[in-house]
């Protein structure tokens, strides 16, 4: 622990020198990604913790560290015989950071944080807060940097163009899309700092965030002339004359800050003013008129065109046959031959990997045996797994990135004997599946307003899972994307999105009982239009995922008949889906998997 | 004609005379009230058009009437002659009354209307449409008053206090809990012009309003001060000593335009920006800092006490009773002996009427035979009315202000041959009602959440009822009550209500097929906590609501399973209650219309 000692008083030392009296440490990348590279790991750095979420405040007082409840044994753990105080987030007494810094920050004081990485949602939380203390921000610089002397290099891969005809939509069209919702809200430029976003708008990819194809990259449109920035190493000739061809201005990746500092305004510039960070939001307010609106990409890109849709309809069929052919082995060979967790996992993920057009996975494979199942974002390593037997419930919650799609898909499963309770938890969440899947709904609707469709076979039994019930996912882009999103907790003033044909959601209803079990069965939905008459455009949705929902842990009696009936029509769909890739011994298992109950 | 052309004429001049470029004649009491008085009717003496929603617009020239889809054919009927336009409301092309003045008005105009009649949300919004057009607003007088010789009087009516045992809640008890309000919004003064929410605050009621059983009224309150403003004919010796006993000062209603303006005001006003008028708003808005608030009473009056909610359930029972028997009859006489729509409704007033504690009813019954039930807000008239025959159906909804009580209901009842179409729709409202008041669903959750429960039926045949699917009623007051309310669409920045134990909401899905038929089955349901565990505090309904569903309508092949599980429970519940109350033949009937199918 001495090394995490030294640099924390090394720390403070730079921190005096710079007269800066409270330095945030946030984990986060300039873009608000997920995933945060190693080049970016600042507090685990200095703090030692390395869970993928915490916050570290020093000052010559004291140090803490905030983090959440999944982290909260791993942390204390990790920060043990450091000194640093852990603060336990949302615990009852426990002070968010904005509430300490409140408190402790003195009139006049000096609170300094890499403006890069501090959204400027936050940013501007803290000023409203200190707003009467007098406070100096120091926001321009990463002070821990000189003290990180064996730092990784930033990550940097190849950007690769998406082939036009897997696209849909040309970068001229959808510079045209763009520039339309510009003209609409009277925006002069835009600027773009989410990575997936500017993505889907050049048709390129790249591998700098894990899991996310994306690259690190800026854009900045104006009417006349877009430019991105990305990392001169990232470039090479494919993407070079790409640019090129679409008259896409590319200037280097480090240039971003300059170039907006100096270049001509003819007007308000828009951009996501919560999501960009700190240090743009700053140095753009003081430039010209901010129009404050979520980046018109979003919606855009969450739309699939389609084209895009025939790739995805393709590549979740044979995400299909693979996870079914992997849990059919799973349930074969549980306890007939050793295995654990992550030798599952690994498993799973060298299956996918042989689909054709297979890049990645679209995010780290969960893999959960039993108890473990029940939290939710549980993770095995190859140092700490699970060994799996012939009994109990597993769940798989994987997904991969492929040139046509990105997939995401769970299914639990009884590899023995189960409990009345596993089987009347996973009968309700299969029901509550089935049936948001099956709900039609009038154009209009927001994921709000159909949440409780999935949720209510639960909510029945007084069992709630702490989660949304759906997201929004890219096309070969990240796994979860917004606008979209099936929630049901109202947030005075928040916006919510509404559910448009195109659009690609999860349907991933739950039950997670602590130290017992975890269920969950997800299925991907496609939003269609159904029958428009004098009452509006009905909507509803199409299943992209063919996999078996576990016939031996379903209790029909824990089904309404309307239920029974959805779940053998499914099945009955995924055995026409899946049989032409079956034989054998597997489709014999396929029969019986989808089996009318 | 010629009456109304004088009135036009000589409003005109009175225009000239006072510079005023365009006046505006909506039609509002001071108060927003859902029911305006023939005192405030200004825009029906001045234009000759009866409805109840309709602004006037005059200009020296052009007058245009703009009212909705319900009036397009009265008003075109009554306003022939006159030369006054009709702007059809939501109509393509045609535009609204700010796009209109947006395109009339020039530079420099004067702009007026009875400030007293015009809520500030729609006063702010003209201001904000000609914001820049130099414009005068003129709103501190009635221009058409002397015009009206023969004005009705303002309406009045004797105040009366609610017996104590009814209310649960003293005027003391409710001052302390509006102030505690006050206090965490850190307002000094609150400003109440809700009549509603007035008459909940003091414990009174009146009959200045038709069907809400209010009085004109105005409160202003401070820390240590609460004044209400009445007509001093309404105050007799009961109310006087009871204003006496809880410490609240009276003045005349006329006098609080001149008390607002000196008071001596000690910190900010709290007001509903949006909903008092805009005379007082800008008054107000003068005066000091105005608090945008929702009127603290509203979400108190909503949640009901134990004391409310005993004698509600008790009304709702008698209430249930007294409809029930009128049903009955319905299908025994029509066709036997000569009924019409209107005397329809004249008997079940009369019904109503003579149950113990009766003041009114809470709205016009609305009894609606064949076609004329979808039309949504129909109402029969003595001249204006259809036959009824032993065929079809029949559609009646109805409610009555007791003293401990506002009651509302609906059925839709079959007089003979029915068509299978009208089963197949009766019995998915059917369904979709029982399915709302039967869902749990966990606290948090507003009226968005859940009203696709009662939809679902419909919109899975591509069906929808342009309407909310329930409002909040009243404790002896108006039959809608907010704040909270069971919608569907998202309206951006709009507020919702949580749903919290003790509130009352209708519940009410339809069909209405023009020409041919329209079908509600409106149950009222009390709101309550259900089981609480780690997941949350689950809440449910419970119905309020004991009439039957007419078997003749179901066709069960039309439902689930578990929605003919859900109608046979009510129907046992609406037996074992009812049943005490009937005998002889009405016995035999209530049987068999509540038999399990």
């Amino acid at each position: 622990m001495g090394i995490i000692v030294d640099r924390i008083h090394e720390m403070k030392g730079i921190l005096k020198k710079a007269s800066v009296d409270f330095y945030l440490v946030p984990t986060a990348d300039f873009h608000n990604s997920e995933y945060v590279n190693e080049y970016f790991k600042v507090r685990q750095f200095l703090s030692g913790f390395t869970g993928s979420n915490g916050t570290l405040v020093i000052s010559q007082e004291e140090v803490g560290l905030w983090t959440d409840g999944r982290y909260f044994v791993q942390a204390e753990k990790e920060l043990s015989g450091s000194g640093i105080v852990l603060y336990r987030m949302a615990e009852e007494g426990v002070p968010t950071i904005e509430e300490y810094l409140e408190q402790h920050v003195e009139n006049g004081q000096t609170v300094g944080f890499d403006g890069r990485v501090v959204d400027a949602a936050f940013g501007r939380k803290l000023e409203e807060v200190l707003s009467d203390k007098n406070v100096t921000f120091v926001y321009d610089k990463d002070l821990a940097d000189a003290l990180w002397t064996d730092r990784p290099d930033m990550p940097v891969s190849d950007i690769w163009v998406v082939p036009e005809e897997k696209c849909g939509k040309t970068v001229a069209q959808k510079l045209e899309d763009v520039r339309a919702v510009m003209k609409k809200e009277q925006a002069a430029h835009l600027l773009i700092t989410k990575l997936d976003d500017i993505m889907w708008l050049y048709n390129i990819r790249a591998n700098d965030v894990d899991c996310n194809p994306v690259a690190l990259a800026y854009t900045f449109i104006s009417e006349k002339e877009a430019v991105v920035f990305v990392q001169a190493k990232a470039l090479k000739e494919e993407a070079k004359v790409h640019f090129e061809k679409y008259g896409v201005l590319v200037k280097d990746y480090a240039e971003i800050v300059a170039y907006l500092e100096q270049c001509v305004l003819n007007g308000k510039v828009m951009c996501a003013c919560n999501d960009i960070n700190y240090l743009l939001y700053k140095l753009m307010g003081k430039r010209g008129e901010l129009l404050d609106r979520e980046n018109p990409t979003a919606l855009l890109k969450a739309i699939k065109n389609e084209v895009e849709l025939e790739n995805i309809r393709k590549y979740y069929l044979q995400d299909s046959v693979v996870l079914t052919k992997f849990l059919f082995w799973m349930k074969k060979n549980a306890g007939k031959q050793p295995m654990d967790e992550y030798s599952a996992a690994m498993k799973l993920d060298h299956m996918r990997s042989e689909i054709e057009g297979f890049l990645d996975l679209s995010f780290p494979t969960i893999s959960a045996y039993k108890e473990n199942a029940a939290m939710m974002h549980y993770s095995a390593t190859e140092d700490d797994k699970k060994d799996i037997e012939a009994e109990g419930l597993y769940l798989v919650d994987s997904g991969g990135q492929y040139v046509g799609a990105t997939t995401d898909v769970t299914r639990t499963i009884a590899l023995g004997a189960v409990t009345d309770d596993m089987k009347k938890h996973f009968s309700k969440v299969a029901s509550g599946m089935l049936r948001l899947a099956d709900t039609k709904f009038l154009y209009g609707c927001t994921g709000k307003n159909v949440d409780i469709i999935a949720r209510e076979p639960l909510w029945e039994c007084y069992i709630d899972y702490k989660c949304g019930t759906g997201h929004g996912i890219g096309y070969i882009l990240n796994v979860h994307e917004g606008p979209q999103n099936i929630r049901w907790r109202y947030n005075p003033g928040m916006k919510e999105a509404l559910l448009e044909a195109g659009m690609i959601v999860s349907d991933e209803p739950g039950v997670y009982i602590e130290g017992s079990h975890g269920i969950r069965t997800e299925n991907i939905l496609e939003i269609v239009k159904e029958e428009k008459n004098g009452d509006g455009q009905f909507m509803g949705f199409r299943h992209l995922t063919f996999v078996p929902i576990d016939l031996d842990v379903i209790d029909t009696k824990y089904m309404e008949t309307s239920d029974v009936r959805k779940l053998n029509t499914y099945h009955e769909a995924v055995y026409q889906k899946l049989e032409p890739y079956f034989e054998g011994e597997e489709l014999e298992m396929l029969k019986d998997a989808t089996r009318a109950v």
